[in-house]
């Protein structure tokens, strides 16, 4: 289940810098409390009303194998900018290990705006070095998970691939996008890695290149139906595709289904359905692709294009109408002594809520989402909603099974269903409430009090 | 120097399976071709009139250690869509090694829209399978790399430094960024592993954590500032940012710099230099972060706002104004029983340049770059011209060594500084001119001729 994907890779390593000498900061100067951080998204991307959480797995097992190697630790000790550290900071970072405690929420879970989806507590150095790495994993996933769950809502139940891992973010950045696009509703990838280490069904037609190895597209399309007679999709667009479709035609009844790459779909995808009906190939599919995405799906489909499958890559894999998600990590509470004091940022546009939180979720009668509550972790279950945020790791140790990667998506779906229609328009943002309880309020306006009165007091 | 940052991770899974299934119609069907593939972008990113060539180690790298494991081949085989293939494919894969010869443009060279800057000559099968991860690897680093040297160009000889790696897509994207940022000119990453791994100078300043995780702002200055007395940066708007350079005077004239993180680094730029400056500490300096770009770099140097560098993230390692490269890998040339085949696309937007080729590059009288031509690559050199594409690997052996990184990036200014300043611009794009040879256009013609006679005789 725990894959290395990372494996040997220095985990530790895969930080930003400010992580460790911060972490020789407080090391230094003898800084031992117990912290709490939470992870939130501030903005929802452009258009989006909700999103998929997504990346659970992979912050899962870069904590159970955190760890620094003699070289990584050769290596920090030789850097000048440690040249007025303890030497017993060292010493420290062989032993290091996560030992504290993860919650968050499942993978494939519907979230919104500023809510608290992982928490984490744990000595202040182990939280801290931790930060980059889950932003990185968490922010990319929950992106593109979301941008799946968005292009296979348009497709109307005709199945979408992820076929973009050419132009993801390197090599990994195309597993991680397969596993997130799964997770977001898609039947399959390209990526063979992704398939056989998340046990993703594959999915793959020809290149124009293919043909082009061969001295005719009959040839070629022969040769390759004969080498995969159950499960061809022919790609008809490599030189003319009135005479590509006449070639498939010659296969037969059986051909499965060829595939248009190309600017003009609709158009495209009419002719070839005629010519394949007249020909008797009514059960061959057509299968389009050619920088997909959402909104040109709906398009399609909308124009009752025969498309029967669609295979997205650069749009879905990027979420290139909006690239990035800005999730981040702040510190919620802090105990020293067994002292309690809470930490809450009190700027206009970014405040946040202290202390550590729970958010539970209220649904209609009709077993529709209503509204999200915030409320202090502590606070008792409330009788008509559910409480997100799981225990996974204590004291290092997991204690939640993760499930395996097809339940996810299939969790993903069942959210999807209770998620009102409003917030799944691809178009544009439709506010969702999130309240704060009583409590969260008060606690935050007593500590917004005191920092003001201090600020006064001071000025 | 080819550092095994894939190590242990499948290398040769990380690809799209219709180049498994392509490759195993090639193998049944005896397709025994020695075939030359160029990669090419074919659309320069929005407002790029030129882009910085990037990922050429991984490339090399991927190519020296490929190979199929056991386990890899035994998933292949129990797939239902194998079960036409001969068992002779397994065994093949078994063995499977790149024998090919390699040839490419240096990474940090300039390069234009649709010039064939990689070139693979290998068996069918060897170049076919290697496309997913060159263009994965190609595409991001070059993106990157441009990104940033038009980031480093607004900066003005004010120095840049990559803090993205948390909005990076995943971690390993994160370290690729950090990689081709170098190459494009900053001065170094946040990221730890790119650090380690590429011997990148290693950046950081604190985050708000860090000083909310003390009693007062001042303690935590005065701690971090004694651990790091000779590089401490302080982050001075966790609370207020008057307050904060208040407490940043008290460390004294030694202070190193001060980060401000706002949308507002012009005007608060102005209020720390001069209260700065007021106490004495005019040598401090101001570094400043919060969602810059090339865009917002060039304003706030346009109005003369007093920073002295930049910290750059998001924006920068997503290259969120234009997050994907359209590069492609097409064949060009195939000989079967040493008869030439050269193949060409047609089609009106899409059409490519057949056969193997090189790219000249001709110099004006002062040295800067004036105009690229296309040859064949058996063109014998031009006197005044500098041809770009290299051999690097020979029958599957490494036959030129790659520079250290810092010389790539040293490489990349000194292109830069021959490249006419009006194809720097960051808010427009300039057309380059890239001609064809008369051998070149000739062939292509013939080839055309041929295929469209073909063509109407078969209507």
């Amino acid at each position: 289940m725990y894959d290395k994907i990372y494996q040997g890779l220095g985990q530790a390593f895969k930080t930003d810098f400010y992580e460790l000498t911060m972490s020789a900061g407080y090391f230094q100067n003898n800084v031992n409390a117990l912290t709490t951080f939470e992870l939130f998204i501030r903005k929802l991307p452009n258009n989006r009303s909700y999103l998929i959480f997504a990346g659970l797995e992979q912050v899962i097992e870069y904590l159970l194998n955190l760890r620094f190697t003699n070289k990584e630790i050769s290596f920090l000790r030789k850097m000048p900018v440690f040249k007025y550290v303890k030497p017993e900071f060292f010493d420290y970072l062989k032993k290091f290990r996560f030992r504290g405690d993860l919650w968050s929420v499942p993978e494939g879970t519907i979230i919104f705006e500023n809510e608290p989806v992982l928490r984490v507590t744990a000595n202040i150095i182990e939280s801290q070095i931790v930060e980059t790495f889950f932003l990185s994993v968490i922010n990319f996933q929950t992106l593109i998970a979301t941008k799946a769950s968005r292009v296979v809502h348009s497709a109307r139940g005709k199945g979408v691939a992820d076929f973009g891992t050419r132009r993801a973010h390197g090599p990994e950045a195309g597993i991680l996008a397969a596993r997130a696009s799964y997770i977001g509703g898609c039947l399959g990838t390209s990526n063979v890695y992704a398939g056989y280490k998340f046990n993703i069904p594959l999915y793959g037609t020809a290149a124009h290149s293919y043909t082009m190895a061969f001295d005719s597209e009959l040839e070629a399309f022969q040769k390759y139906y004969a080498t995969f007679p159950e499960t061809t999709l022919l790609l008809i667009d490599t030189y003319d595709i009135e005479e590509g479709v006449k070639n498939a035609i010659k296969i037969g009844k059986s051909l499965k289904g060829v595939r248009i790459d190309s600017d003009n779909i609709i158009k495209k995808s009419r002719i070839v359905r005629k010519m394949l009906d007249e020909a008797g190939l009514q059960k061959t599919k057509i299968f389009a692709t050619g920088d997909l995405n959402e909104y040109k799906i709906d398009e399609i489909l909308k124009s009752k294009a025969p498309v029967d499958m669609f295979g997205v890559g650069t749009e879905m894999v990027t979420s290139r109408d909006d690239p990035a998600l800005g999730g981040v990590y702040k510190l919620v509470e802090q105990i020293t002594d067994n002292k309690v004091k809470y930490r809450a940022k009190f700027s206009l546009e970014k405040s946040t809520y202290p202390g550590k939180k729970q958010i539970f979720r209220r649904y209609a009668k009709d077993g529709m989402i209503k509204e999200d509550l915030l409320t202090l972790a502590n606070a008792s279950r409330l009788s008509d909603s559910e409480p997100l945020l799981k225990c996974y790791i204590k004291n290092g140790k997991l204690i939640r099974r993760l499930p395996e990667l097809a339940q996810t998506r299939q969790m993903t779906i069942k959210n999807l269903e209770t998620l009102p229609d409003k917030y799944k328009n691809i178009y544009k943002t439709v506010p969702f409430k999130v309240k704060a309880s009583p409590e969260l309020i008060q606690l935050f306006k007593e500590l917004q009090r005191r920092y003001f009165n201090l600020k006064s007091l001071r000025n």
